[in-house]
């Protein structure tokens, strides 16, 4: 059963996120329901992450089983004519070895933060960034944001309903600038806690307003207290932009340990039966 | 009394355009609907440039005329106030002269429009760009754009039920250039034809896939023949981003140029009676 990787862009506005849920329209069920489209298969699809309610990517991926083996342009042609009319697209089909899993065999994914800096309303970009009013120093926010860079417990900045087991995460890389009217943040890392970037970004807006120093954000860090959050920004701005993944090698590797392990739990229950 | 221009930015997605109407939706009514809310008077506002169904703005201008004089932030904040929730914002107010009319003291219109030029189905970008799937040659295009430059008789790059006089026009500037997966066709004149720019871009469209060449702009020109244009890009890329007036001191001339003239007629029309 060929397995396809496939990189998905789509406009978080209508979405409960990403998740397939009962009481509301998701990016999974609408990848699901064109592959069904596309080949008759009631396919089960795995993302490489979670995004919340109205969050948007231009890098998803995820990772969907086929029965049978499709040109990659053909599957793409295919999605993207059944994922309309909803604004979910496919950017990109790879096809991958078995040990391939969106979610498990990620690396690295990459999140950008869009805040519009301007004192009116917005119109075009409604929905599609946080409006942030006074004027932000960006340099500013960025000199803090390296105080979240390493390895850190982040408890203070995620969700109070986050179920990963550890708070304990390694951020990579933050960076942020200003384009124009825009303040752009950017960060990646392994991965990520549930509202992490959003709470990270809504304390770093604190910073950029001269209300909190570099000092703060230490200090925020220290307290292991989800009440020494700044106010967590909102998902209109937030982008998954990429997920990076290891090489193949090393996913066909780390199965054939999984599939030995397995072998050998079996045949140990085998032996006490 | 004094008169105040706005400057405007306004998603078209959900409007019949700038022009008040009797069957839809407005920027001008929610314009002068905020001006009822802000001090109650029924204000008519003159704009610069009548856009279209969809088409957007981010520098259009227009003047209004309040009762009373008011700092121009507090214009501005109950304007942006009042606006809402329709995504239209007042971007800058400026104090005028009586000689000053959004319309006929512009002395330069500019436009924008955007092409997102990539295969798959657009998601943020619906309605704020035209989809073109087939790779544009943008220099190619640039180029050909320059038979636009000059005066011309744009009959054949107009709508059938344009009502302007001539179909004559200077067009002052025209440059197309690639901006990653976008093709941005900028250009501007003194004023423009009904569907010029949409004409203009869609026709420029068959030179970025090949299919036409410069010379094929030139007889296009040359045939004063509304067939003879290729097919009209929609409203969704368009953006009118920029109006430049002419100085205070020759509206004010002109201005009392006017009044001299209209007094010599009245002088006139009462050594008649």
């Amino acid at each position: 059963m060929p397995r396809y990787k496939l990189t998905v862009e789509y406009d978080g506005r209508p979405f409960c996120g990403w998740q397939r849920q009962a009481n509301g329209p998701s990016v999974q069920a609408v990848i699901e329901r064109a592959i069904k489209a596309f080949t008759g298969e009631v396919v089960t699809i795995g993302g490489a992450g979670r995004t919340d309610t109205g969050v948007h990517a231009t890098g998803q991926a995820c990772h969907a089983d086929l029965s049978k083996s499709w040109p990659t342009k053909t599957i793409m042609g295919a999605m993207n004519f059944h994922c309309q009319p909803d604004p979910v697209v496919i950017l990109d089909v790879e096809e991958m070895h078995e040990g391939f899993d969106a979610r498990f065999s990620a690396i690295r994914r990459s999140y950008r933060y869009r805040i519009h800096n301007r004192l009116p309303p917005l119109t075009h970009q409604l929905g599609l960034a946080w409006h942030v009013k006074p004027e932000l120093d960006a340099a500013a926010m960025h000199g803090a944001a390296q105080e979240f860079v390493g390895h850190h417990d982040f408890t203070t900045f995620r969700h109070s309903r986050c179920q990963a087991k550890s708070p304990e995460k390694t951020l990579e890389e933050f960076s942020v600038y200003r384009e124009g009217e825009f303040v752009i943040a950017e960060c990646s890392s392994r991965s990520f806690l549930h509202n992490q970037v959003r709470s990270m970004v809504g304390t770093l807006r604190l910073v950029g307003e001269g209300k909190w120093g570099a000092g703060d954000i230490t200090s925020a860090l220290q307290a292991r207290d989800r009440k020494a959050c700044g106010p967590v920004a909102p998902a209109d701005g937030l982008y998954l932009t990429r997920v990076d993944y290891r090489p193949p090698e090393m996913d066909i590797e780390l199965l054939n340990e999984w599939r030995e392990r397995k072998a050998a739990m079996e045949a140990e229950v085998e032996g006490e039966a």
